[in-house]
């Protein structure tokens, strides 16, 4: 069954007229969108529950759609696409009592907007449904996010190979984004390179300064068709200490351990554990989740979290990721992982043994 | 007076007793935060009305912040941003009656949470007061927005100056980009490159095909220190006929006169009437606003468009962008303008002669 169809069985269920989804403002995307529709420009996507799927998008966008058949639609001269989509409403004869979206996209202002174009309307949250919609991947899904994960492996593959010309961690950002952008790729979020005493923060803000010697942790995930891939290497600058050696050797056996130990229906909290304890004595510095579902976003289910309550399932698409956060550096090492009927297949394919660079050479 | 006690004034007069702005989902950053803080990662700002403003954010980032001289605070081992703020609003003694935010930012999810923090509060929009503060800017703004916009003049030119290598519209926006980004910038908005018949769409999405013989139009800002740079030229790759000269010259002109004819107090839409006068019997094919102004956002006030109520204020900032688009190709040439007390500036300088490119050679 498509996933448009999944979403009107859940409408049809909890008697909702339709769904609608907005693309207004290009920093706040519904990725819901481009999700159905594979359309991800300024746009709106109605699925009513039981009739045909349809957008509404400036003129100059819908001579260029068709995908998906679904129809397109765009306003009259001087009006609004809101507007616009009432009137779509009313011709295809559409109920509007109950009108469901995303609560995590949806703005108080677009909320204004369709409530003075719905008078009578209640607006129904749909976020935890569409998050239970997507986690399990389709086969055409799975393709693109293969592919993309290839892309983002070549992009990561050249820059190592050339590390040694980078003198600050922006350049090393910008030629990862220049690269996925050369390729026509988008970013699925703002790239991360922490060097030196950086590696030390998870969500360090990659900073226009030299690059320093020790542990270099760079996370990277690129939109392809508009899903996301995402990988994290951790390499050294300089020349590792027995010590670094062993500890990052610790942190990658984990790693491959655990992803040769996933299985369908497993618990993800399990997963969880197993990492933890297998760090040892360095477990207590492994300090966020072990990963996390990906597809049209880059946070969706399940979570591999201690506290998580999801299993995992079959054809879902996630990371594994462990970390260890130091006082003066850190090493995360990630992968995305398909979890498919048969086997477990890891999509990123990047070697993951310790890449030690001398930047003085 | 400083942005944080004009926004004071606002909530005192409104009997407001703080604002919120929230950066917690990396996809719907609302702007406000770092336009009072100086500080754009993940967190929340408070501005009460009448005590002094503070951020909490994740530990993390706490350690690097030293901004503005506003007091940080982090979360609590296990607990959320909006709960430590609660406990931070409870130990200071604010009042958490009506809460001021931003409806073009928050999303009905973060209003969710608020609510669940402050159940008693009742929460007030003020995105026309934030508009209207930030419209004209302090010296500091100005300085900022100056030299983002030289930062931007230098990328394009260096574009320019090896246009030839490229093969693609998607290879130009990547090269933009990763200059940018190489300064450790970030974009203002996704960069267009459209060329040939794509031309004539006024917000073409760059693809990654050919370069087309034809003029084309290139779009490009940057962010610098959180602020936009806004900057439109069209060049002409292989010969331009006679014609085509000639309407990109009485574009070029008309963008230049109306430039020069801005003053303090003028009516935004008497601009605008000019502009589309002095077209003659194009001025149908211009079919977008004249400007916008920008800032921390890249759509800010003045809006300059036909049917605009605004005028031109002192220390406003602002572009000045005509366009034309025929069926097969388009034009546009567009400055970020500063509007000072006693002059206008153009402070995108990058030549606007036609500049021809043959990609054969």
């Amino acid at each position: 069954m498509s996933k448009i169809r999944e979403l009107q069985q859940i409408l049809k269920k909890k008697g909702i007229d339709f769904a609608i989804f907005c693309n207004i403002d290009f920093e706040r995307f519904d990725h819901d969108m481009a999700y159905f529709s594979g359309y991800s420009n300024i746009g709106v996507l109605i699925i009513p529950k039981n009739k045909k799927p349809f957008l509404v998008v400036p003129k100059i966008e819908a001579k260029k759609i068709k995908q998906r058949g679904i129809k397109v639609y765009s306003p009259k001269k001087g009006k609004k696409l809101l507007e616009s989509i009432k009137e779509k409403i009313k011709q295809n004869k559409i109920k509007n009592r109950k009108i469901g979206m995303n609560k995590e996209a949806l703005t108080l202002l677009l909320k204004d907007a369709i409530k003075k174009n719905f008078k009578k309307s209640i607006l129904i949250d749909l976020r935890k449904e569409l998050y239970n919609l997507r986690e399990q991947k389709t086969k055409e899904e799975i393709k693109i996010i293969k592919k993309g994960c290839r892309i983002s492996d070549e992009i990561l593959k050249k820059c190592f190979k050339i590390f040694k010309k980078f003198k600050t961690e922006a350049e090393v950002k910008a030629f990862l984004e220049y690269e996925a952008k050369k390729k026509g790729c988008e970013l699925a979020f703002p790239t991360i390179v922490a060097s030196g005493k950086n590696s030390s923060e998870v969500h360090h803000q990659t900073q226009d300064i030299k690059l320093k010697n020790g542990f270099c942790v760079i996370d990277f995930g690129i939109r392809y068709k508009n899903y996301c891939s995402d990988t994290t290497r951790t390499i050294y600058i300089g020349k590792p200490s027995k010590n670094e050696i062993e500890i990052y050797n610790l942190l990658l056996d984990t790693q491959k351990e655990i992803i040769k130990k996933i299985e369908l229906n497993e618990k993800c909290s399990e997963l969880f554990k197993e990492v933890s304890k297998n760090l040892g004595k360095y477990g207590k510095y492994f300090t966020h989740g072990l990963g996390h579902g990906l597809g049209i976003k880059i946070h969706e289910l399940p979570n591999l979290t201690e506290k998580s309550k999801d299993k995992i399932k079959e054809n879902t698409v996630f990371t594994i990721e462990p970390g260890i956060y130091f006082k003066n550096y850190g090493i995360r090492i990630e992968d995305s992982v398909l979890a498919a009927k048969n086997k477990i297949e890891i999509l990123t394919k990047l070697p993951k043994n310790l890449l030690t660079i001398d930047l003085k050479k």
